[in-house]
């Protein structure tokens, strides 16, 4: 492989976490690592595991699942299967969607059979639903309500026009549509059609499949309505694994269900209810992609009967969990996860990502062969069922609460790994040195430079396009961005407190969901040679080789605190243009974060002190057992951040930082309930929650004291 | 007439300029006044105006000439017409445009005939062209070139593709068309067509004509491309008057015209071009509304023919100009302007404007009867050949120049009065507290409010629907925009110096320069009760008395100098931003707009003092000398800002604050050379361009020192 000057360099240089001695061999091995990902490999097993649609509890699946832990065991490493019992829906049969007037008419609901694409033609694809939809027969007027979020519903209110005892007709887009849900069923409509619009993921944004990488007229988006901002995980035991003795809700309880029928539409289908619609011609904001203006409807001129039916089981769904024991810290677990559950045959979606964890166990698997000892324990989890609610992933990590508190030292989630060329990466700010670290040591190949500089080079051509002052302003650095939630890293991020990341390649991605998520896609779109399926492989495998062998873990909570500062300074922004911000005392927050900063430089010396020294005497066991106490400190202060009485209302999210926001569901609002409080304009819980993340920001400052 | 309370304790206060007992008498001519302009009279005006289509130089045009010079008559002023003879081109037949490939077919080039709109079946109703476009016959592939600006032929040439020895196909918007003229003949392109995407002004804003306001697939927008950038007025004299005696250019010789072949389409002939475009997906910000993916073509499978017969003529263009004889100071003028020619019946543009003008005639025509005399002469000008590129105002202008230099105080010029409700304003900063007072004397009669208290709760309402840091950062008051080009105030102001505004209310507006900006479209959309008709006479009427009747100018020039501050500053971002802050020096600059501001301000406080002294003693000679010396120093301190060696390139444009930009043509380019140059990446050209600003402000200040 080609090496850029940078890496050239930087293979001489000390690497963060390792004294010099360790360093060395921790290159060595690093570079054998990188050479294992192969192309060849990855396209093989994306072929294998996009052979079928494998949703979650199917034969299908359960087959993946086999396939992925015999891989694993091929490799050298040991794998089981780990099995819950939840519950899961499938459609009974289609959904109905008639037109009733203007005229009548049944909307198609199926996605078309592409020539080029042979899997588009399979049996099993499963009809276009949601998950987690009540089922009902409803019928009633249209209103257009654009995203569905609650803005909208303003919008429309000064209008006159609202959904109460009418079908609402959503765009996909600008929030996990279980919040398009929750905010319909809330406003009174009686049950909810979402579709994607083609100013979202269609034609506006380019050549549609299979002439091009966008979604075509006939292709809906499948996917999860379950309010995975109350608590994700089987919706009958929440905070409890779904094993045989815990006591489950009756389903009439899971305050995680919507109770209205909702069914997704392709654009194709859309447009039957969007033209003739009457009423006043939409709001700002409102206008989508399609060729006439959108009025919002509301009137008897067009009216739909909707009529889902669904069958509401207890199923088992299928972890694979592969472990490679540590040898100096076995109690001490870094953790890799993806999903393998797809919709259809999730290409992108979650194959590229499961393609990536089996090339990172065939390269640990050569790795232990030629004499690798991990430091510490690494865990290759591949969850089921995430596409429902992170399922899989949930449950696991509530039934291994207590045992991860204490042993977890990270949570690397790969979700999506390639739909494209452009590396992107989520995490808690304590990761991001060493995300950036491995962005300098894994090569991009398309460019040829390093990820890390084409991630730059990217970041700062958009820096360009976007006007004038943000130009300016915008940091010298490529984002690494908040996690909020809709995939595995929720259960250990924000409900028990593991400093957790998420990488990713992405591209121009416009068959999410659908039956168009196939091999043929990856192979003429996403990805044609396979090379950034390898790519991911290896910055997820050199995360965790770094995670698992260095001697002083390489977190920073000086980033965390400048971090936690940013988004208290935007949310008094926010506070500000509210007129809340005079009722509230900043005091006590700037010290607590001046603190935490000065209390996590203080550690990182010390940490450097403690490894020089260990360089210099390697059998000086007050060294080690110093590191070991600091390790834990620095595990510690991301778990001092959760409080275990929880957010306001949804008591299964601990973490103060983050979560996802009631009304974004997938992006994360930071500071969740000092921010939604704000949003609300309710000074005296905003106060609380303020004077709550104080509280958390002390317990890690006390955490990182020594 | 409803009275606010704002409106109503204001008719106790002073008025700026006047001292105490001349206010009393003011407020009461202007409540005379303001009870004058009458929805009945401008609907009727407007009925007439609007009966057939009357471009420059038709028979037609005259008979409008003839009825707004008899009615001005009517109301007791003198009015006589004012004839130039000017290049002026019609097509000779219409134009051409065949597809070759893919298929072959003639493009329809023809706005549908609606039975709701009587007008649009109007037999002299011109063919689509572009007023100034070559006459040509070429053959070629089509290149889809965005808005045509420089930025989208960068943006084609690293996709590898040129418009050399094609056809452009632009779309309307973001700049003036003679622009895009411009730019696609420097890029070699054999000719050009410009479309009007339905994202720009069609059903992407709303429901389309006759249903709604917005553009409707067959319709397109006529239009000269001249290139007023270099130089406006007829092309074959620049600079001078066309009138008998003065030499012409040979026609080759003008530089304000493109030597391509030029030719609007609508949307719906676009598309049968745009569709079978292949090539590489369009770039960033070059999608539309059209319901497929934009492609950039330069390619084989689409192939055109565009053939244009213009008739070059001579011809006759005839100005209305109407006078008012001032009774203290004949010499000094106070200038209304607004053009009467339109590409077809012109609603809109220009028949609202005139129509105002009318009711202001008759207006100052009843106060005149009831013994007002106005201090300074008025002068009310109906332009003729605005459209082709101002001929009749910079002829006028031109003409007059060595009078107007000495006697103008400001010119006021409306265009297109009224598309709707939305009150807007732009001007020289000297005349911002003017404007604003004027706004709050002046009822908005859809919401009852004063005008300016509509006018800002518009602005607030739009500040709240900015995204985050701009909400806050916004001004308090409702903005004022700079003057650029497309109207007739451009040779007063950027020729001359002499202090300018443009009034307007506007709306959605997507019938610009159609066959449907008829009298049907403005009694259904832009004005149904032709109240803002009447509010638009109002305003325009009021600024004009204050500047007839003031013994001191309400000239502010520290508003001027604050506004060149945020001009320059904004500058200077721009040249951090390209590198070159370090190589110029902004002491000079600031010092001169520091000594600008206090000058103004001792001249504002010298204005105040005598003015009162004048109240004290009303047959005190020195203090009316005094202020007569004051007022001349606040029209010259305009004046002085002028130039008379020119802008770089383009020496008619004399202003060294306010031109259009080369590549807006439109819009104001603040700072014009300084800011051309920063674009250009040329640092001795924006230091010689500062320096002659500095050079302008220091003049401007030594004409503020009495």
């Amino acid at each position: 492989m080609v090496q850029d000057p940078v890496t050239a360099q930087s293979e001489t240089l000390r690497i963060d976490g390792f004294d010099d001695s360790s360093s060395i061999a921790q290159r060595r091995l690093e570079q054998q690592f990188l050479g294992i990902p192969s192309r060849e490999s990855a396209r093989e097993h994306l072929r294998r595991l996009t052979a079928e649609p494998h949703v979650a509890g199917t034969k299908e699946g359960y087959e993946t699942a086999l396939y992925v832990r015999d891989e694993i065991r091929k490799y050298g490493l040991a794998a089981e299967l780990k099995e819950y019992d939840v519950l899961l829906p499938y459609p009974l049969r289609p959904t109905v969607v008639e037109l009733l007037a203007p005229r009548r008419q049944r909307l198609a609901l199926k996605e078309d059979v592409l020539t080029e694409d042979p899997s588009s033609a399979h049996a099993r694809i499963i009809p276009l639903f949601n998950g987690y939809s009540a089922s009902g027969d409803v019928t009633g007027q249209i209103v257009y309500v654009n995203y569905g979020l609650p803005g909208d519903y303003e919008a429309l209110s000064k209008l006159g026009v609202s959904v109460k005892g009418k079908i609402a007709l959503a765009r996909y887009g600008n929030s996990f549509r279980g919040v398009k849900a929750k905010v319909a069923e809330d406003q009174g409509a009686l049950g909810l059609l979402i579709y994607s619009d083609p100013a979202d993921d269609g034609y506006v944004q380019g050549d549609v499949y299979p002439k091009g990488p966008w979604r075509p007229a006939s292709s809906a988006q499948r996917g999860s309505v379950q309010y995975i901002f109350q608590y994700p995980g089987d919706p009958l035991t929440p905070g409890q694994p779904s094993i045989p003795g815990v006591k489950r809700l009756p389903i009439g309880e899971a305050t995680n269900l919507t109770r209205i029928p909702v069914q997704p539409l392709s654009y194709g289908d859309a447009r039957k209810l969007l033209e003739p619609l009457r009423g006043p011609v939409r709001p700002k904001g409102f206008q989508g992609g399609l060729p006439f203006a959108y009025h919002v409807g509301g009137t008897d001129d067009v009216r739909v009967r909707l009529n889902t039916a669904m069958d509401y089981q207890i199923r088992k769904i299928w972890n694979v969990i592969a472990r490679i024991e540590g040898q100096v810290e076995n109690d001490r677990w870094v953790i890799l996860g993806n999903h393998r559950d797809a919709w259809t045959f999730g290409a992108v979606d979650p194959s590229s990502g499961s393609t990536a964890m089996l090339e990172v166990a065939r390269g640990f698997g050569q790795l232990l062969k030629q004499g690798w000892k991990p430091r510490r324990t690494i865990l290759l989890c591949s969850w089921d069922g995430e596409e429902y609610g992170l399922l899989g992933s949930t449950e696991w990590a509530e039934e291994n609460a207590v045992e991860l508190k204490t042993k977890a030292v990270a949570y690397l989630n790969m979700d999506s790994a390639v739909s494209g060329p452009n590396f992107a990466a989520a995490s808690v700010p304590s990761l991001w040195n060493l995300i950036r670290a491995v962005a300098h040591e894994v090569v991009d190949p398309g460019s040829r430079k390093t990820v890390f500089q084409q991630w730059q080079d990217r970041a700062s051509a958009e820096r360009h396009e976007a006007p004038g002052d943000q130009a300016l302003d915008s940091p010298q650095t490529a984002k690494i961005s908040p996690l909020g939630s809709g995939s595995d890293y929720t259960p250990f991020l924000q409900h028990l407190g593991i400093p957790s990341l998420d990488l990713s390649f992405g591209g121009d991605y416009g068959v999410y969901h659908s039956a168009f998520d196939s091999f043929y896609w990856m192979e003429h779109f996403g990805d044609p040679t396979f090379a950034y399926h390898a790519a991911a492989a290896q910055a997820w495998g050199m995360v965790a080789l770094r995670l698992a062998d260095a001697p002083a873990l390489p977190l920073y909570y000086s980033d965390y605190a400048a971090q936690v500062r940013e988004f208290f300074d935007d949310s008094m922004k926010a506070a500000k243009q509210r007129g809340l911000a005079s009722g509230l005392d900043q005091k006590p927050m700037l010290q607590a974060l001046e603190d935490f900063s000065r209390e996590a430089a203080r550690l990182e010396r010390t940490r450097q002190e403690v490894l020089s020294q260990l360089d210099a005497d390697k059998r000086d066991l007050t060294n080690k057992m110093k590191l070991r106490q600091i390790n834990d400190a620095l595990i510690g202060a991301e778990r001092a951040l959760t409080d275990s009485r929880g957010l306001r209302g949804r008591p299964w999210y601990k973490h103060q930082i983050y979560a996802p926001g009631f009304y974004t569901g997938y992006a994360a609002l930071p500071l969740p309930d000092f921010r939604q409080a704000l949003d609300d304009r309710n000074e005296a819980e905003a106060r609380e929650a303020l004077a709550r993340v104080v509280q958390a920001i002390k317990r890690a400052t006390a955490a990182l004291k020594l």
